[in-house]
């Protein structure tokens, strides 16, 4: 029985201080660090945690394909990724057959909305694993504005801007507390869901969350509808503080 | 101006290796912690953080009132809980006022379900202040349980099991994945309601998650409703995973 192990690390929302203990030692420990970026980049969480990784770790890149121009719904685009994470998890099955513990590196928390979890579906019933929790983005992102989020018996939930209008006002208006991801080019119709629910008052765009140039502002006082993809808007609950 | 600071310092789900390299410098350069706890015990976030606190410094217990005759809902018990939070709030202020950092350690993320917020909401509007996110218990919980929790799309809810049945049923059956916190003696009724949803074969049972002796079980095989108020239930989404 080999010691190979693989280790879905977290590294956190951006701030290389918010690395855990843990995850450093699991980077002091791996031979092999794997991490996913787009092609010709470095990878968000290779970023993060560079100034960690001790020398001669071997490292493999995990490039997504580029599959930009298929639609996310058609067979072709889950083909081309399905295929993309079955060669993933096959050039880490060899590191881990050779005997080597593989510490696949990533932002915010491994096992929520994590590329990592692909590999884990793929190879946890063959290989030894560990998971090394992280600092989630929306926590860093709710930090960095000092806003409390939820509390009691809050109920608190996380939504897609790519719902429908209807939907995302619905959702919203039964929630205390929600973080609405991915708003890009959905932003005006998210503002209208806020409005039909009545949340707009409280609601709080927040661009490049922990980074050192972080936007954040009310919703309502956003003069534009310009969101990258990976935007925020938080909609803190906790209205009944005693 | 004084450099005085307080600081919410989220210290992680209870694995002190779960604790962030902010939120050691944290400790290191405050004059004062403070952390919330019962009455005659060590708070369990000050157990978390011990090894880390230098000698020397100042340390400022916050007990919690005894509210336990007390229904949650009544005006004695807000009364109560509210000049808790009053005294707790001037007896940090006293300190900033004299110039020193406070540090509050938080089990957990400071703003997320965290006694924290009572202390912000009472001294953000006079005293300059920091957050260290922390690791969330509930990351710590499904990490410790290896079980990708939400992915893509998915709709992810946290949800307070003291809401009705049918409440529940029907909160259970619209979210992809789901966190549903203070189990408690509530535990007949959420098997129910996750029956009636539909999701009780995809619960998890998790009783003091991120401990040594943490017991992690299919909710459906577990045979008995004994559970303590902290312990979660989850429901892992990712159903169409690629």
């Amino acid at each position: 029985m080999s010691a190979a192990k693989l280790i879905g690390v977290g590294v956190g929302p951006g701030d290389p201080e918010l690395m855990t203990l843990k995850a450093l030692r699991a980077l002091g420990e791996a031979d092999v660090i794997a991490h996913f970026a787009k092609a010709g980049h470095a990878g968000h969480a290779r970023t993060i945690a560079a100034q960690h990784l001790r020398a001669g770790i071997i490292e493999l890149p995990l490039f997504y394909p580029l599959t930009t121009e298929l639609p996310k719904c058609s067979d072709d685009y889950r083909d081309a990724i399905g295929k993309f994470y079955d060669g993933a998890a096959a050039a880490i099955a060899a590191h881990l057959d050779a005997g080597r513990t593989v510490a696949v590196i990533c932002e915010g928390d491994p096992l929520f909305y994590g590329s990592y979890m692909h590999l884990h579906a793929r190879l946890a019933s063959r290989f030894s694993t560990d998971i090394v929790a992280g600092v989630t983005g929306m926590s860093g992102c709710w930090s960095a504005a000092g806003m409390p989020i939820a509390q009691g018996d809050d109920i608190f939930t996380v939504l897609p801007a790519t719902l429908p209008e209807a939907e995302l006002a619905r959702r919203l208006a039964e929630a205390d507390a929600a973080v609405v991801m991915k708003v890009g080019r959905h932003l005006p119709k998210l503002r209208r869901a806020l409005d039909r629910s009545g949340r707009l008052a409280r609601a709080i765009y927040v661009e490049r969350g922990t980074m050192a140039d972080a936007i954040t502002i009310p919703l309502a006082a956003k003069p534009d509808d310009d969101a990258p993809y990976f935007a925020v808007v938080l909609v803190p609950g906790w209205e009944g503080r005693p």
